[in-house]
């Protein structure tokens, strides 16, 4: 990488965490954190108090760190926390239910600019804002690498959970959200270029479709996941827990103008993106039927009821490297011949 | 730092988790985590369902980070397991609450061996079974150095939960656990030392009164913090969220006989340990009256009517380095001369 392709913001720079310390950029984060009603106690005290109106709460953690998961260089403090905040907040939408609360530990180097630190803040707070949640609690820690770890607590409103393991025979696979988006972005980025605009932006801060969690769930979805680490590697977690075999028709998918300029500039293939790019953070659903699918989702295959043979389901389960392979989907009738997605390890 | 004291089982090795692969380790720990009623949707989907009977949860988010937190050559996997979760659920703890979930995001070196990894998990799971709280969900991520965030969501059981800011004049200030211990160890394995045993074992290991919160706010504990930074600096929490002055009588402590004759080699006060070590996790807790305390706390201040005056306060709030100072806190009657407790920053 050369120089960044635009002005990302300094992360470094004075006044420093090491210059104000950790009461002091506490306090100042905390006077710029909206209030909620489902958040009985806030920041400053051993713990948060959230409220849990429907008896239990939805709850999930992840972690995003410099030059693995973003580059201060590729995207400001504000984006980065926006995205760090969708992350989480995409599993809740992701099992049904509607963010009420995040828990936010940062650690940073001790030069981290605090002007820099705050833009993160807001960002995390605008994000989880979007659902209606705030900034509940968190961590501020020394450590070499800027590292961020999102819990994000749910409310399921009564409704059951959706999870991976209820795709049935028949079930119609649904989409709703975008695909390839951020990784055309990121793409973009790393050969230097900030441009298309809409896709760098994709990359910097993905849109959720979080009302269509709670949505696919009052329809009766009978499975659903998010797509952080790609559509086919996602829709394999599905398929796995569901012990069923996708299809998946690449006909019902729509490549983009932006995304096919791009991946015919770079000489790669558009679908490919589209189908194992991660962190756009799509939904992806079964249905019972086709009429069951709620407005904003579209049919983009189905599930089967042949089931991988047990021979092959333990040769899967029981491979050398651990690694489960991707044969619980099929593309067009044929198991995909790449990755299905990304893999952190 | 010469070679370390004893053996803590390598972090690097093989098979490590990029031979397995992220997928291949998440199913090896799921194995290892036990279960609890109060936890309807564990590991494996994109979020976690935990019951909350009380209708509110408590949550809490803490970061560790190798070589700032922990070193891994001065304690095993199982022993920084332990103590990651003891991190969080001490907070549960001092909110007067018990634990019932943990969330943990682990970022590690890709050439982690799984060894270490499972028996890390071991160690978190061990502790959370202390206080009947399960692993529920959690990250695993990339980084170049190993970094664990543990969340803790517990339950009040219909209590109301016990706040920093509850200390009213009059109030008398109680202590549950040990001080100094693991300040004391952390002395001693600096030096390359790795005895005496008991010091380093409450260092590496240490051994939270989880139960004396809940039965702190039974009691009517009016304040409650949990001391993982220093007694008088978290002590000094209290003083200001509650706008009062704690006086504490360093009489009413024992010195025990290790941390006394190490700090006797070491030309050490071992008072400054005691008073101002961090991370054995003992509860501090303001009472209305000394008829008040349950068994396990033993009074060690009062708490003084005596604000601080208007002018001062705002000096104290708006000091230029953004640190508050420890004026609310009084030892045998004067300010603390050195540092009240740890700052990470």
């Amino acid at each position: 990488m050369s120089d960044p392709p635009y002005a990302t913001g300094q992360v470094v720079g004075r006044p420093s965490l090491g210059d104000v310390g950790e009461f002091g950029v506490i306090d100042a984060l905390r006077k710029r954190l909206s209030s909620s009603s489902l958040v009985a106690v806030g920041p400053g005290d051993d713990a948060a108090i959230v409220q849990a109106p429907d008896g239990r709460i939805v709850a999930t953690t992840d972690t995003l760190v410099d030059r693995v998961h973003f580059r201060t260089d590729w995207a400001d403090a504000y984006d980065i926390g926006r995205r760090a905040a969708a992350t989480s907040l995409a599993d809740v939408s992701a099992m049904g239910a509607t963010g009420t609360a995040l828990l936010v530990a940062l650690s940073a180097p001790i030069d981290t600019s605090v002007e820099w630190t705050m833009r993160l803040a807001d960002g995390i707070s605008d994000e989880a804002n979007l659902v209606g949640a705030v900034v509940a609690g968190g961590d501020l820690s020394r450590a070499n690498t800027v590292s961020l770890t999102v819990t994000a607590i749910g409310d399921l409103a009564g409704r059951s959970p959706v999870l991976r393991a209820g795709a049935r025979a028949g079930d119609v696979v649904a989409l709703a959200g975008r695909l390839g988006w951020a990784e055309a972005g990121l793409a973009v980025l790393s050969r230097g270029f900030s441009s298309p605009r809409a896709l760098v932006s994709a990359y910097r801060r993905p849109e959720p479709p979080y009302d269509l969690g709670p949505v696919a769930a009052k329809a009766g979805a009978t499975a659903m996941v998010d797509v952080s680490d790609g559509f086919l590697g996602d829709l394999g977690h599905i398929a796995r827990a569901s012990r069923v075999v996708a299809h998946v028709e690449t006909d019902k998918f729509d490549v983009s103008d932006p995304i096919a300029a791009v991946a015919a500039a770079y000489g790669t293939d558009p679908l490919t993106w589209v189908l194992t790019g991660g962190q756009d953070h799509a939904l992806v659903a079964t249905f019972g039927s086709a009429r069951d699918l709620p407005a904003g989702f579209v049919a983009v295959g189905w599930i089967d009821d042949q089931h991988l043979g047990d021979e092959e389901r333990e040769e899967d389960e029981e491979s050398a490297d651990g690694l489960k392979s991707p044969g619980a989907v099929l593309v067009d009738g044929v198991p995909f011949a790449g990755e299905p997605g990304h893999r952190h390890f």
